[in-house]
């Protein structure tokens, strides 16, 4: 029994005892994906986009008025990040939290940006992980006054559809601020946590299907794997949920009022979301109730039956018995009409004893 | 096993994936009802009313001071939504949440409008979905300076009382504002839980009735399937409560003071809600451990009964075994009294067997 | 199985659907008690007492300086109670609430006056309800400048020593204003949680008596049954305890400040009183443990001692089977000491098993 | 099963009930000891000390600049603290709760005096009611400007150090006033909560050394009653919590900025007796369960060994029956090779169960 | 069976009972070790080191503006830690506390000076103290304007890598202050409970592995030491953690608001500590649910096997015995095919059951 997590969540921790605060070491599950820059620029006029850039050419962006999104797929490139870092001014421990997997979603704010941690949530099936039902890939924001930077570990997200409304200029989108692009990414993040419920919602709705009148084994197996899952799901969402929060009431300066109504939205549905995962623990936990008394019930039903069987012939065999023994004088033997007498009273005994069983409601 | 909403929880939440927020599409189970508007405008003195209205009849109305109650029944229409929405100056995302069928009881307070969602509670048997004890519908409320907008997911509703009252000019509806008749509509569906609650209630009576000696294995499903159903309940009737309070603590302009003490009752109400809600929860977990307490007590008595039969036969067995031995040299064999005094020692243990049982008071 | 309660509950709740708030009529189990109009006026110097008084005659004392005590016994004077409200300028939901019995226990600030409701709660067996352990009567308490009005469910209170104390200028009654009238009968209330409290104890110790070696299943419904009273029992108790704690912390006028400390004194008393409410819940769920655990050893022993028994019997039992075999050529049979070996051997097999299960302890 | 308590707990209040607020009345367990009443009255230079002083004595003392501790041993001398109560101003419900045995652990702030009350804990040996672990007793202290009253319900206390130390002048007691003497008072009380605490300590590895592979019945009870115990010691703890904490934050005029540093240290113990308290606790429930698991294991390893027996002989013995037969024509009796051939056989059959049930890890 | 750590709690406390506050006394598990002084003396450009230092070549650097760490390891020499504490003017009660093993995690403002406890954890088999997966060693910690004490339990620490950091000025610690050096210490210790848990991660999947088809009865009682060692973990980080916290929230002179940034990375880690715990707990509940339900599986299996056998040969051992008998009139037993028949009849009657007992699923 693997239980999915605890080897690599202690193995993150290990990596990093010793080393002085602000060391900018990639700490997580194997080794980090490629990096890939990918630039998007735009005014309510104008957008500009371009993959591969250098941070040379992102330089005259950080100040100039457009809204800059840098986006970082992999995190093997740590010198590019830490270049960044002296670029955009990030203090060190945000390095260090943006390369080092297994943050608790949060918000810090500093002085001149804000910084978000938040998890992606895939279903198993799309990512390379297949065992479970649900990946997680850490995504983390950096808000400044007119630009974006995240950070993911993987290449290919959810924000395809982001893009797309900000080079069609659909929504408010192109007419807003870097504090309306982060609401967006928050959005999509959240709502993309509904797929990866459903694949879990698939399973226990497999489960109630298996939970059939005499249920397998595995099934507990199956629902202990589930519970488990679920409860990774809520130590992941439940933060977020805290972290829109935060963006939302804090007075932060880089978050404009008419941005506070749409992030109220996204937390809306982050409650929604914790709704579905409490849902699913009490569903799991009913279902572990329910299996639990569908075997004792099963075993009920058979130790009654046979028992019965038993004790009905338990008298009976004493009686053969009886008349199997080999004293010298046993009037009964000789008689004629012995046998068959003990023929027919054992038959009544049975028959008494059924008849007393089933007035009981034994039978 | 098919454990109600689960399914139709996920479907609401994944057709929304991947559309910019304020996107208007109905979200909800099957295809929406068609739209009926209807009309009702008061003053102290005068009432008119009128079903089947367009936006342009509504116009004229919105900024007079007689106070304006616009009712949609079933959601279909979004194009009318939509323009109502513009001519009302209603936010992007209120109109989203309006089409959202699923949306958690909530509170939103904007610039010139109060928006509150809550759920509208049926019996299960005067609604189309006949497998359940309770039917949801949910009910969204734009409160304005001098108009109230509703809308219903299905046609029929709780309101026939208000529009009376309304009519023949009973209670304080018609001396008072838009915010009394938005406590009025929130009163009547408080009101309105304890009849689906007494449901829900008549439920557990049926289980507590068949929770006799001799309980049937269906009973613990039963007791699952109305657990599931009153946590369904509570999610609902919760957060309904935190909307009266949010309407009557925070300082909303539109809400008159002397308003704040008729929520406080519609307040009491709700809580009042939670506390059978709450205790139905306790009945059916004492419920649950009764029927396994039984079945056990049950099982128990069984196996004692037919287990001390079983002993006492038990060493009788083993005696008439003996003496159907085919020794050649056995002298009790030939002896004249040996089968009556066989006979007699056989009684006697099984005399002082049962003896024994009853002192160890297990028969 | 009737659930004391669920009835009874759902039947107040639903008579009120519909109506138009501040609706006057009784809500309660069957009809209501007629009313009894009783009052006192006092000040330091003087009494006056009168008992079936109209409210006519009450009207002057309303203003007058000294402490006006009206008491209702009995709701069925509903023109009666309208007519006070108008005298008195109560709120129509205030005189819904007095009539409307099951609220809540609560404290509502008016302009004028406050309005208290909390529950008085009898020994089962002085009231009309025997099969309870406990009897529940809703006191609503109006408290004014200058008046105290009480309205009680039924004939009969716990009051008769106030009144002894008004009438004889004992304590601080009579020198002190309505607050400490209000106070006093707070008091008398709480006091008299405890009776009711030891009557549900003796069924404690009751249980606990008979939780001998082997209980009867009788004990496990009885203490169902009296967790469920003191569900209700807590579900009365808890918010009266805020009740006065409201009334002692809330800066309310019309109680004086050196009544708080008196309320004070109260407020700890019903913390008490829920401690022994806390302490019956913990008793009651390990007696539930006991039982369980007291059942499943006897079970246990029983099951035990009986399979020893069996276990030893079965192999001796073969091996009087195999000489009662009818083989032609058994060379045992015909041996002269066949028949005392194999008692021996016998007798030495069931020696070894006995020893062995000592053993092993399970003798 | 007495539980212990509640028997007494019901006694208590039942006595007050009926009685005018401030009525001095002792209620308690059986009768009051007879009261002692000690001074100590001292200054940085001087120490007065005298036993059995009268009040006439003590009123001197009250406005002198000198530190005054009258210390109560004993509360039968209802007239006494009545006069005292007078001499030192004292509110009546203030020599009430000083009377009435039972009280919650509290503090009070009256306007020149605080009154606190907390529970001494004595090992149950050292006491007079042996058969229970903890002892309790309630301690009264009232904190003036230049005075400490103490009431004690029985001669004998934990003060002798603190006495001894006034005395003898150590420590900083003699330089401070009365804030810091009740300081002392406190830490005294709660450090003598340590030896309580392991007394019951003591009774919990009792119970873990008795729990060997077979524990006996009645480890389960004690298990109970020492939970209730412990139960009994969180009501008496917890509140005293608070207490030292309300003196330590609540700005209190009569205690010095300097005293706070101390109280802290003593919020700091208290705190530690808590988690004692917890993890005695978790301890107990726990055992609980290690005993639940044992008694079954061993149930189970019974109910294998025998069924294993009895299943290998069954088809034995119904194969020496089916030999038994008395046919006519069963050929193979009368052949010379049966016998021994079925008893290889039964051999075979015996060997070959065996090894299937070792295969299966049965045995 | 040893519950770790109840008897050396209690030990503890007992010790001081009866001393006056501020008594200097080591008090923990055996005799303290030899105090060792170590001293470092640093600013940006100068460092001196300097082992087994006196109290007066530390006095004139008390003052300087250099950062001065001293670091006391072993707790024996309590005279030295005295004079300290006149040297640097520590409260009595923080040197009472520095002696005194078992301090909870605690934070504690002086007017010139902060005091920190916490705890460091070790895994079991570098220590000592082999038997247990972690050890602990209080760590107290003394924050002054420009110094900082360390007092430690044992030689040996953690505190290596930060020496070194500052010997060769890498980092910012050097730059910094005193405040910074204690965020550096308090960094490394919660860094180093990560190695420390995973000793405890190391044990869970140990009793996982163990956790097969047919667990031995050890696994259980392996859970609950485990569960008993993270209690005590829980019990010694969840305080940790509020000390960070109130570190970085509270307005603490002494601490720099650039040093605030790098403690809430510090309070990160220890949430992530505490979740790490928290997944622990869930873990070895699961885990008891677990083997629980397998040992009960298990035993199903074994009674269901056993019990079909039984029922099958009963009826037919019944019949072999009804054959047996000895009556003389007996027309079967001389039927030449009355012996075929039986054979034929009772292989007849197992085939049916055994089909019976496969279409009811019991096979």
């Amino acid at each position: 029994m693997e239980i999915a997590g605890s080897r690599s969540m202690r193995r993150h921790a290990n990596k990093k005892v010793g080393m002085p605060p602000g060391s900018m070491i990639y700490v997580g599950d194997g080794s980090p994906s490629p990096t890939t820059v990918s630039l998007m620029d735009y005014t309510e006029t104008e957008v500009m986009e371009k993959t591969g850039v250098t941070l040379e050419e992102c330089m005259p962006l950080r100040d100039s008025p457009s809204v800059t999104w840098l986006n970082f797929s992999g995190l093997a490139d740590v010198e590019t990040i830490k270049r960044l870092g002296e670029v955009f001014g990030l203090h060190p421990l945000v390095l260090e939290d943006i390369l080092h997997i297994g943050q608790r979603p949060k918000l810090e704010q500093y002085d001149r940006y804000v910084y978000l941690v938040v998890k992606m949530l895939y279903r198993g099936d799309n990512g390379e992980d297949n065992g479970k039902e649900v990946t997680y890939e850490q995504l983390s924001i950096v808000l400044g006054k007119n630009y974006v930077l995240t950070f993911q570990e993987r290449e290919g997200d959810v924000f395809t559809n982001i893009r797309e409304r900000i080079r069609n200029n659909k929504g408010r989108l192109r007419r807003s601020g870097p504090d309306y692009l982060v609401y967006s990414i928050l959005d999509m993040v959240v709502d993309n946590y509904f797929p990866a419920l459903e694949r879990v919602g698939d399973r226990v709705e497999d489960i109630e299907e298996r939970m059939s009148d005499d249920p397998e084994p595995e099934v507990l197996s199956d629902i202990y794997r589930l519970k488990r899952e679920v409860l990774f799901l809520r130590k992941s969402i439940w933060p977020a949920r805290e972290v829109v929060g935060a963006m939302m009431r804090q007075d932060i300066e880089l978050v404009a009022p008419s941005t506070t109504t749409y992030l109220r939205d996204v937390y809306d549905h982050s409650i929604q979301v914790m709704d579905v995962v409490e849902t699913y623990t009490d569903m799991l936990s009913e279902l572990t109730d329910v299996y639990m008394s569908m075997v004792s019930n099963r075993m009920n039903e058979i130790m009654k039956t046979l028992t019965i069987i038993a004790t009905i012939f338990i008298p009976l065999t004493f009686i053969v018995g009886l008349y199997g023994m080999n004293f010298t004088y046993m009037p009964e033997l000789t008689s004629r009409y012995a046998y068959p007498a003990v023929l027919l009273g054992m038959t009544t005994i049975a028959m008494v004893m059924l008849l007393y069983f089933r007035r009981k409601g034994w039978l």
